[in-house]
């Protein structure tokens, strides 16, 4: 369909390649530079009158930087009088910041949703949100992809007895998402139990489920410092485990997070292509998925109007 | 008053600092950091409910660091219970995106206006817009202060001759700034008149109106990567002035700028602190003076609901 454009933003090239191929189409012709001063400057180099236009786009380190690209295509691309704005975000950047947990917070993730409203987005794309409620923050309809099966397949081929698997939620926080994984590797679950037993003594990790002997694959969906997955599978190998993998949806992977997992007794890092890594942070412990036939799938569907629930059966 | 408050982000402390002094408060205590990912965290440590919130913070570079400080700063303060949030603005970055020039170009000043008012801003205070047009972006009101006033009593206290000296403006567009000056001065205006005999040809400075024997002196509003001013220098010059001062509102200076003004002949670069100087920015050359007072008188007009445009007398 010549009306279906997809154009790539600096954030992810290599993503919005493989899903632009995954669809067949070619990746819309554009520059997005910089002036002197560092101001963004976009050219679109094509018209998109009356076209469905995707752009891909993840609000990644350097976060304002992507946000504020996005942003303006957004404008120009309004401006050329496309005819729906389809934002592809397969990572949502300040989305921790979705609540005020203290006095005079910002709440950042609605703040976003707002500004990219404001620009012109129609549609939004997204895959597993931090916290599902920020479908809520949009008045615009969202798709919210989930990775879990990307994830979940990467391990069945692996081929363990089912009998010997059991998948870790790192906190209370990430029990569902655990649940998810375990259905689908048809395995049990265990939580680790952080508790301070005192104000300033130092927190103790309790491990509730069983792990001695088994295989433990440790699911976060964010894994940004690696502190909370490192320390999470040092208590599970103490407890008995015999061999730890941990696997995410975004690996932010900022400051020490490349050393801790180096450092760590995680044998492999799964991830997926949601956030580019950087050279220095593809090591031999780091397993890179795509997502680009998730997401090329999704913007086919939304495309020609079906639903993409389907995609998560 | 105590309900007056002031606070800072990080493009310009230093005249945020000032401000508050020339009022005579305290500056807001506030944090404005980065997470580990880089993004932006901010902590308010004092109430402000129903305070008149002024931030001071200038959209220079890096433009888009400065520009979601200030948007994650008024969703805080707005969430926090702020009675008015008045962005105080100096200097307003994407100033010159503020048309589509070419086809399918985006109008990023536009977009940055509509931002600022989604996340909450009740009312603008700036300084020389790059287009004066630029208010009409905004449904908010907006107080336009300029620097020529401030320019011109630095140029007075000189005591020249008035006969002596010419105000010239590099271009066209920036004739109406040049008289402005020359009004200050008491002196006649002359202009830079650049054209392109054939395509591919390079331009001939032609100069209309006279500097011969005399001072000049050359205004705009932005001074960026210095090719103009320093093209403009060279051909009074060469047209026979005998000494060239140059002077600008907003000290971008970005890549070649601090190199071209040093090899020019410019006696004198005339600038604000609308946008802060780095240290290896502030030379011999370069005289800077600070619009702490105009912000701060503009400032107290406006919450003793006064009219500022007596400020330009
Ligand atoms: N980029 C970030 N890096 C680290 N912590 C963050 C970030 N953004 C927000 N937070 C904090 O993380 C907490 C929310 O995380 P969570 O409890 O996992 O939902 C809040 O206290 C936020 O202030
Ligand atoms: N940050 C920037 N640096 C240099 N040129 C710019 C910048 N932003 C916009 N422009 C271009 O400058 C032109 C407008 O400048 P002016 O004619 O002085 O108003 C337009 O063609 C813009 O594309």
């Amino acid at each position: 369909d010549p009306n279906l454009k997809i154009f790539s933003l600096n954030s992810n090239p290599g993503l919005a390649k493989q899903i632009a191929e995954f669809i067949g189409v070619e990746l819309g012709k554009s520059s997005v530079t910089r002036f002197s001063d560092g101001e963004v400057q976009i050219n679109i180099e094509e018209s998109i009158r009356g076209c469905d236009v995707y752009i891909v786009q993840s609000t990644s380190g350097p976060v304002n930087e992507h946000l504020m690209e996005l942003l303006i295509m957004i404008d120009a691309l309004k401006r050329a009088s496309a005819k729906t704005i389809n934002v592809v975000l397969p990572y949502y950047g300040y989305a921790r910041q979705d609540r005020k947990a203290r006095a005079r917070e910002p709440i950042t993730a609605k703040l976003v949703a707002n500004l990219l409203e404001t620009a012109g987005t129609t549609r939004l794309i997204t895959l597993d949100l931090h916290a599902p409620q920020i479908q809520g923050f949009f008045d615009v309809p969202i798709d919210h992809l989930m990775g879990v099966p990307i994830l979940g397949a990467y391990f069945q081929q692996k081929g363990f007895n089912k009998e010997e698997i059991v998948i870790v939620s790192p906190d209370h926080g990430g029990v569902t998402r655990a649940r998810k994984l375990a259905d689908r590797l048809k395995a049990p679950i265990a939580i680790i139990d952080k508790r301070r037993p005192r104000p300033n003594v130092s927190e103790v990790m309790n491990i509730v489920g069983n792990v001695e002997g088994k295989i433990a694959i440790l699911i976060d969906d964010i894994i940004d410092t690696a502190g909370t997955i490192t320390l999470a599978a040092k208590a599970i190998s103490e407890s008995g485990a015999k061999e730890v993998y941990a696997c995410c949806t975004h690996p932010v992977l900022s400051g020490p997070a490349m050393e801790r997992i180096a450092n760590s007794n995680i044998k492999e890092l799964v991830v997926t292509n949601s956030i580019a890594l950087a050279p220095e942070k593809k090591t031999d412990k780091v397993v890179e998925l795509s997502v680009a036939p998730l997401i090329g799938e999704a913007i086919i569907r939304v495309h020609e109007e079906q639903s993409v629930s389907t995609l998560f059966d």
